[in-house]
């Protein structure tokens, strides 16, 4: 089956792989009349650009978006819009023991049990590379959420053992340090740990944590369409996540009900809850609170110390990958993660419009 | 927008509300041929009945379930196939002052928030007896799959703080006791523990775990429909699921990549891994290992323990909560669990089907 | 795959077969606050009962529609509605002979082919009654339809070679005469044919027409959504429909530009069009005139005049068809075409809903 | 809604406006191991090159077809199919009039009321170099039903009122006349005929007929995924369709059922039908004989003749539309109608494979 689309109302469909000609996304369903421009686009894919610490891989990935489509005179016209990046540094001599071999913790091995056969330069279509699709459409996904007052804010919240601390929280810090986290302290020995990781021929995972304020109430919907399950879709279905939990998450399954359920009040501008334990929905459905969100990502399965493996012929080998590899992804999928969760909103809220006959009626009912 | 369907190829479309007339699941695109009655559901819905023990509501609920559809000679015909349950024991009076007061951790705010009303009996399509439709249609998944040599192992991992000790693990137990879990020990502090929770006037939650055995490799599809991305979905549109993580999850944040990368090695039988901290994924397609994954199930919400709230009007009100409630949903929940994979398996191995040509061909190309 | 689902938005699920238990629909992604009852459903239901005229099958089927879920107090609620209408006058012992055998003209033959076997009893699946879940959803999108100012009036436009003429066309007609046409002459000399053909043991097909007002402008989507094409294949969909046609059809195939473009005017009252060649749409969009379109039927294939087939096994034999027939269903597919046209524009508003900013800002701007 | 994408296992996603930077399709789900190069790409795309006879707009289309990713080493990955068109031979300047005004037959009117403004340019997406991305991809797709034995002759039917005599009928002869007729001596009678209408500023129509041979048995959903309702919506969804018919088609809803019933026999070989009444689909199923349709094309609405029209302020107008139109374009839509009738052949192959539990078992069960 088809696997490179998203979304139902608002649909992404992406392409590309590490070493083709080029990768990029198609967006249909994008509502007419939003201002947009290449700036917008770049400025997200800049966030996902490696080389910018010593912490990320040091290849040069100029990553240039272009429109190609559904962009008239400075908004959107309704139509697809078409987003293209060309591939341009693409070394893929450091790819050619991957032909025949299978890297641990990499989907070599499962693609061609898939397929049969694979592009193994650079991973193909299960690099890291294959992100930017996602990246360009959640940044006219943002673009929306912005226009109705809604912001999403992410960052690394741990680095290994390496957690910000909350009463230290500044979220100015979060784009100033290698890390993309809101603690300068944190971000200081998580940089100590990563060049230790990196010394011994080792990578380093992490957590992310995602916030999104203005959401309005209602949005989602019950049973198999609950907001936070496609939140959970979105982000699981980034390369390297092995875990989602949304507010307390699975410190929830340690409390009991009156400590995890979240009391309404009204202090006089309408019904709130206390307290955020549930991280913005019931029942899967927005209940106006802050969306708060945490995303587990594995080491980097490229490391330079020696593994065990098998060859496509069955024999057993040891493997060093070499090349540019991030030791560390997790800030370079901070801008993945805010992008997924854009994408996944825009859909929900889409999705809800005609809950109420009376929306129907004031879109429709002249 | 539609939530009530689940799956692309294998759909299931479930509907009832807690006291409405009944519950059930249309079932569209199973395949024909395969043996069913109306005890290979049955068996399924007696695992989620309440008032098989102190620790579960004792509500009495029949939930006998008919098939209408799609069977005929005692195999399935290939069209739809509708499985109706009556609901026979509802006590609409229980319910009378949830219908102008929101219950802290229900869906009874955003539903208003939504819809603009609701209907507050028993909570209606928020109420755990929309499990109902899941759980039939789940039997039904989990019979195909037993034909293709797959089969779904699911308990409860921990309640509140008792954790299972997998020195103990042992799969004969998981049915004897009232929680599900496959250590007898820890089954008994589970008790003890729930019992003091529920002399507290309070409740408690926990951890599910799944192992799915005799997984081929090569089901999932890359980018969006990873096969981990739609369990992830799958199990966080479960009602009081908080999280989810596959394999090593939440701990592969903090490990290095030498610890978390399964070494690939060859011991006469084909290619394995020598261990599974990926749980049985690789790029979001199996690897023909075990699929591991744990759900986070948060505390009961219905507590008779006093609670904050507030009115539909917006009046500040303190709420108790009785009736008939679980102090602890897991147990019951677990069958859930193991019906939503079972779904998600089959549509994914169903999508797969034309991953090559050569399937192709091998069904079409006479 | 699954074929027994239609709609994104407004999505229905049909099931049952001719001689199973019963026949139905969950509907999900109806709107909360529709006023719904049993009674708005049975009006549809009753339009295509058999057994209210000499021309059409003396089976008496009571079809009694029960709503088993998503409505509470009158009002739908936002989640699925759950539609169940028991089989009560089935006669096994008429269909024994097809078990073995094919019928020319139906389905037993490619159902066979396609699942293996099939429930022979009366067509299973294939048979007309399949129509009762249809028909009872297009009650409620009617309903919906309604309440947004657009009604639906569909007829017969012919009867074999017998068509209506146009200046005699009276709406009040429709419902007078056996074969649902608007104008009494016509259904006189329908009559006379079908009469005739009925003696030679032969069946009579013929053309039904679809004129929807108040459709407002802006309805359907470019590319492969267009509204033309969505009515299409719900209206192929009905199991007798050879063709389809929208506006001048196969007649502007014959026509020049000049002819068949149909040119904009103000009057006064904004922009209209002076003719309505196009029949309501322009690039699969409505353009504010009458929808109008036809649906060719052929004719009855259970005939009881012999015919040749041949058996499961091979055997060349003669057949005839005896049993309880309509010699024409053309008058009782007329509220099936209209309930698929009803399920078809309400999708497409939906759909449409978020096809400007402004819109989106208009229902979750806030 | 997202409008632009087409089919569930075999999804292709369009794009482009007629005077953008280009157009393309993203192609998901295509199976690997298909051989695939761009020269079978660029064979489709220069069936529907304009400038290729006098009857056709002498506007020169390089349209050249770049894959961009999917494919390696000379064979598809599993992976998406990324093709791009630039455009090259714009001249916007022949479009300045329809900015401020509504064309006749056009979009222009439609598109404003939908999204409340459009790309003017040559008519944007609405525009019939829209159908560049639909024929790159059905390309690819008719080469999977070539590996598996199956062929689609498409070819033109009639020009206004001159129509091919079965007689002559001479399947060679369709490359070589301007009109694509299987019938020299009708295509002369067309191009005479066109000729004149020529003179006259005015602009023609036509019916187009595909004959699919080499279709097996049992492919198409019931219910809603008739393989019929769906070619009906594949060839509607073609911007100048107004018609669409099945074997007999309206002919049928004229005849008796003995006439429309097509006997079967076996005359040794296995189960055949003696005649094709039905066009190759019982109960939306495919029956082994050969699938015959046909799609009515509305004439050109671009005419250099004076129009009455509105302009987009609603002043009432005239207009002659001048500049390089297609006076028909029956000849270039071959090539579309065959490439969505590809794309639905392999969406329904693909889509039946999991009818059947054999099948399942046959990929998966090892």
């Amino acid at each position: 089956m088809a696997g490179s689309i998203f979304g139902k109302q608002f649909s992404i469909s992406t392409w590309g792989e590490s070493h083709g000609k080029g990768l990029g996304v198609v967006i249909d369903g994008c509502p007419a009349g939003l201002p947009l421009e290449e700036g917008d686009i770049q400025a997200y894919l800049d966030r996902r650009k490696p080389g910018q610490s010593r912490y990320t891989t040091s290849r040069k990935e100029g990553d240039e978006a272009e429109i190609l489509s559904g962009v008239f005179e400075g908004k959107t016209t309704g139509t697809p819009i078409s987003i293209l990046v060309r591939n341009t540094s693409q070394r893929s001599q450091d790819y050619s023991e991957i032909a025949s071999c299978y890297r641990p913790g990499h989907a070599d091995y499962t693609y061609d049990c898939k397929y049969g056969f694979r592009d193994y330069r650079g991973g193909g279509r299960s690099s890291g590379r294959e992100t930017i699709g996602r990246v360009a459409a959640g940044a006219v996904a943002a673009k929306i959420l912005k226009e109705l007052g809604i912001t999403i804010c992410t960052y690394t919240r741990s680095i290994g053992p390496v957690e910000i601390d909350d009463s230290r929280f500044d979220r100015e810090e979060i784009g100033k340090n290698a890390f993309s986290m809101p603690d300068a302290e944190a971000a200081e020995k998580a940089a100590a740990y990563t060049k230790q990781c990196m010394e011994e021929q080792n990578s380093v995972g992490g957590v992310i944590e995602c916030v999104v304020t203005g959401m309005p109430a209602g949005a989602g919907d019950p049973c198999f369409e609950k907001l936070d399950a496609n939140l959970a879709k979105a982000i699981l279905s980034i390369g390297a996540v092995k875990g989602f939990e949304i507010g307390d998450g699975f410190r929830a399954a340690r409390a009991r009900g009156t400590e995890n359920n979240d009391a309404f009040v009204n202090r006089g501008n309408g019904i709130e809850k206390e307290t955020n334990h549930a991280g913005g929905v019931l029942g899967g459905i927005s209940d106006g609170s802050d969306l708060v969100f945490r995303a587990a990502i594995k080491p980097t399965p490229s490391v330079a110390a020696v593994q065990h493996t098998v060859s496509k012929t069955g024999e057993n080998r040891e493997l060093s990958i070499h090349g540019r590899h991030d030791p560390v992804i997790v800030p370079r999928a901070v801008v993945v993660v805010e992008a997924m969760t854009a994408l996944t909103l825009v859909d929900a809220l889409f999705a809800g419009m005609s809950a109420k006959m009376d929306n129907v009626k004031k879109i429709w009912g002249r």
